[in-house]
């Protein structure tokens, strides 16, 4: 379904799901979201409710105006807490838009909100609160959420996996969540100015999140196709999504971006800082980060990736590699710092981009923009001395009371993937690792979702708090929506092959019910439990699109009379009606096992 | 470009590569293909030479006649051993073909060889030839084509790796191959009577090969088809390729597809011997079964499935399972034995197939009918039973010199993979393992090949050997052209991935070329070494389709201004004009590190 403002974007639930949401225990107004996949009757099982990062796109009770935005469901929350004043606000400036003329500006959003900024001396961030003894309700929506609909008793324990040291409990409660936040090791980005996003929690204790990053360059993409691009991006399951725009209209874009999604918004803003000094790396300063990083926290951005920990004695370490430096933000910094012979400004003035981010509660994404860009590259002095300087600065946001997560490569081959994730826990003190890929192999351009794929899903279960996702695209181009929505669904895969090695007490309860679904031949319910049910359904039905093939029970691969699933099912069948312990019984004391098996 | 002949099939070579031969030591006359991929002439670098799978269809100086099969260039080899002889061999019968009318029986391939076997007590398999110290032209070639046109002096070793106790040399000899094979920890699939297939390595000690299914099915599919997916899977990278066609014709089809193969060719002789009795199991014999190896083995199948380790008194142990028995093979016997309440007569004759698998060097795969389907079911007491007959049959086959690999799971939840690669190297005395997938989640089908390529990538890391591909229909239906290409690239990156996490020496040869070329902008020579050229090339040209922009220093995910591998090109540029080490004294001198950053 398309909806009918522009730009066009893609709403309605999916295939037999439906939208549900639950009140808190704390905060009775609270509606967290959930997906409730409906069975077929014959099934005689339950629904399966899925976590639901699309928002209201896909509540049919919603109707989407792009132009208004979404509902500020936050916004009662952020002034109820009283630490908070609206104010004027910064202007918007051409060079916000890149100096974009008349004819090649994106139009403004219409409505225009006041910001917040928090009173003087306050610290409004989630950490802070945490620290407070304070439970949000950004707090126990995210503990709700991370539940999946299931109760205390913890009954669907799927009882094992390899965890490498997370603590994930059988339940989440709201003050396991302020705990988690409070020691650092998880964080609910929510910008105070942001109050239309629905809170998640980034933390190796949860469920393993996906960001999917959009954006137009200076080369092409227009305004339409990143909101488009966002709102598909999180009906396929991005929990966060980057808006890594660097072309002209970047203001006007983000905001079309921000008023409408449902999820936290991260930038790295020294793309836009270097737009505003004309893309020359060399007459970037302080004063003009320090101006973009107010216009876009006053716009509601939940992440900043930061790229404080590359210094000016690390880059002769870069290079004598084989790929240099392939961090955008990290290439510019260090262009700037060889440029000038000076330290990092980022690195100089830390303490005051604190002051910023705490008074929005933008959490802190500090960048590697040392990260290896080949295999040949992982895991060096570079790299690691960087995530070394991450640790420090980590510790000074948190005095500050700061959210941070830390950003991690990369191209990094299989074998030399868990040192990265030991370290950034020991050097950066257990602040959530979220990374890019990492890409296992250099050689497949066209499928690093494929490559990063593996080494994510390896991450994750050793410990990565948000995987980063790749496109078919990377490397060679920007992605379009369908790469989008492909990058998205391999790093679901990923995160989730992640919460089944971790042992995420829910994370088998999808799986075994498309297996029994499978087992049973129920086609439909395959598909609709599946993380993409209209390409399963479309690749089923390119070999049997009869509709009576969807009862069918085999399938085209091997027809009716080689179906295992078919036969075993006989078998089943014909064990239940015996009795499986009589059967056993049976065979042991070596009566006849004969079982009448079903002909049809 | 296709050839004229019928079937159609795709030759040529891939872009920018010469096909070259290298010969023998010990046999001069061997000609050991490998591909050359050119790189730009400002490159400054030496060719890259890749393994090369796709037979003499990638030469342009030979003409591909379908009609004519291959050269049989093992012929002289197997005659010159004098130890087989030819012999009338078992005529073609209707039931070989299913009974097809004369309108729906695909055509004879127009040529008949006369097959050849063992003489009356010799064993003619690689086993027995290393076994007796004798270093065969088969393990000659595959020496030389596991170095990649390395030279002994193994300079190029990249030095790092975890390789769980693999023991790879630096640079492979005939008689390290032979010491393998003789130890049973690699096998050479290689069908007397399959004389056009190039001789390949399977074993954990060498590069880790992918396996490509096709087949058609009751249902769909027809000869033409899968001899053009055969071609086309090897042009990609496909190590060997298993027919598992169930339908009518299959004695024909395979006919076609094994003289046009340069690939061992497995099968599931199991599938043909039901369609004999009619798909019924309960009606199949040890001589129906009997009757179909000798029929395939004279046709030179190089490897055959052989479900010799389901026994009776495993079938309970899957009754509780969520996904039951998922392997076709699994199921037919299983429901053989529950009928007949017998022990499975593979178990029971297995001496017997030892006998003819001996007699015409047929590898076994010995296979794992119950692999668990979900990943609720993986590692369970019924896969583990199974696994332990394995070893049993391994040792019976090694004492009557037959090869041997042994067939894994499955449905594979990342935490558990480990245990699987553990267990089969204990159990089966290090008898090369041979993985599909495993699959780590269960909900992502459309996705198949990414929720096993991470498992595959893990598996043969842990010490795989060869990996069976899974393509995007698994679960749906029938991979058509782009499901097997699709396929074939993602197990290509998940066994390269695999070769990079274990050390091997040559591995990081192509990345490094590839990476070198990303970061100088060579274009050209990006898309070049990558597995699939045209993807990259095509992907590239989406966003920037200019020839100009093949030849500039940015894409299109940044622009120029943006671009980190240009601005890192700078730095390094400028480095290597002052003398890197001059730049890092500099610095440490406190001097000016201004670096003149060019302008373009």
């Amino acid at each position: 379904m398309t909806s009918k403002t522009t730009p066009h974007i893609t709403t309605g639930p999916l295939p037999a799901s439906t939208k549900v949401y639950s009140p808190g225990e704390l905060y009775p107004h609270l509606r967290v979201p959930m997906r409730r996949i409906a069975l077929h009757p014959t099934s005689d099982e339950a629904p399966v409710t899925v976590y639901d990062s699309s928002g209201p796109y896909t509540d049919p009770a919603f109707e989407a105006r792009i132009e208004s935005g979404l509902p500020r469901l936050r916004e009662a929350w952020v002034e109820a807490r009283g630490d908070t004043e609206e104010y004027a606000g910064r202007p918007v400036r051409p060079e916000d838009n890149g100096h974009a003329g008349e004819a090649a500006l994106s139009p403004e959003f219409p409505v225009r909100h006041k910001p917040r900024r928090a009173m003087q001396g306050r610290a409004v961030t989630q950490l802070a609160y945490a620290r407070a003894g304070i439970i949000t309700p950004e707090m126990e929506f995210v503990a709700i959420r991370e539940n999946l609909g299931r109760q205390a008793a913890g009954k669907d324990r799927a009882g094992d996996g390899q965890s490498f040291g997370a603590a994930i409990p059988d339940y989440v409660t709201p003050e396991f969540v302020r705990e988690e936040i409070a020691r650092g090791r998880a964080v609910i980005p929510a910008n105070i100015n942001h109050p239309e996003a629905e809170p998640m929690i980034i933390g190796r204790n949860f469920l393993v999140k996906v960001n999917a990053n959009i954006g137009n360059s200076a080369v092409t993409s227009a305004m339409a196709e990143e909101v488009d691009k966002m709102v598909w991006a999180t009906r396929w399951g991005a929990d966060t999504v980057m808006d890594l725009s660097t072309g002209r209209n970047i203001h006007n874009i983000r905001e079309w971006i921000i008023r409408n999604s449902p999820v936290p918004i991260g930038t790295v803003p020294i793309y836009q800082a270097l737009e505003k000094v004309g893309g020359i790396a060399e007459e970037l300063s302080w004063e003009v980060f320090r101006d973009t990083l107010i216009e876009q926290a006053e716009q509601g951005v939940d992440y900043f990736t930061i790229h404080a920990g590359l210094r000016l004695h690390h880059i002769p370490l870069t290079v004598n590699r084989v790929t240099g430096i392939v961090s955008r933000g990290g290439s510019i910094m260090a262009k700037w710092c060889l440029h000038h012979h000076r330290e990092s400004f980022l690195y100089e003035h830390f303490d005051e981009i604190c002051d910023i981010m705490r008074a929005y509660d933008v959490t802190f994404s500090l960048g590697d923009g040392l990260r290896p860009g080949s295999v040949a590259d992982a895991n060096d002095a570079a790299q690691f001395a960087e995530l070394e300087t991450l640790g420090e600065l980590t510790r000074i946001a948190w005095q500050k009371d700061c959210q941070v997560i830390i950003e991690g490569p990369g191209h990094v081959p299989m074998h030399k993937i868990q040192e990265n994730m030991d370290k950034q826990l020991s050097l950066c003190g257990e602040a959530p690792f979220y990374t890019l890929g990492p890409l296992t192999t250099d050689i497949a351009p066209g499928y690093d979702h494929i490559t990063s794929g593996i080494g994510a899903a390896m991450i994750a279960w050793y410990g990565t708090a948000m995987l980063c996702y790749v496109t078919p695209k990377e490397h060679l181009g920007l992605p379009d929506r369908n790469d989008v929505k492909t990058g998205v669904i391999t790093y679901k895969i990923a995160a989730h092959a992640a919460d089944l090695a971790k042992g995420h007490p829910a994370a088998r309860i999808r799986d075994d019910a498309l297996s029994r679904a499978r087992f049973e031949f129920r086609w439909e319910d395959q598909f609709n439990l599946s993380l993409d049910p209209e390409t399963a359904r479309a690749f089923h039905d390119q070999t049997l699109p009869k509709e009576a093939h969807k009862v069918a029970h085999f399938c085209s691969m091997c027809g009716p009379k080689f179906c295992s699933m078919r036969i075993s099912h006989d078998i089943r069948v014909a064990a239940q009606q015996e009795g499986m312990e009589a059967m056993a019984q049976k065979y042991r004391e070596g009566g006849n096992l004969y079982i009448p098996v079903a002909q049809g």
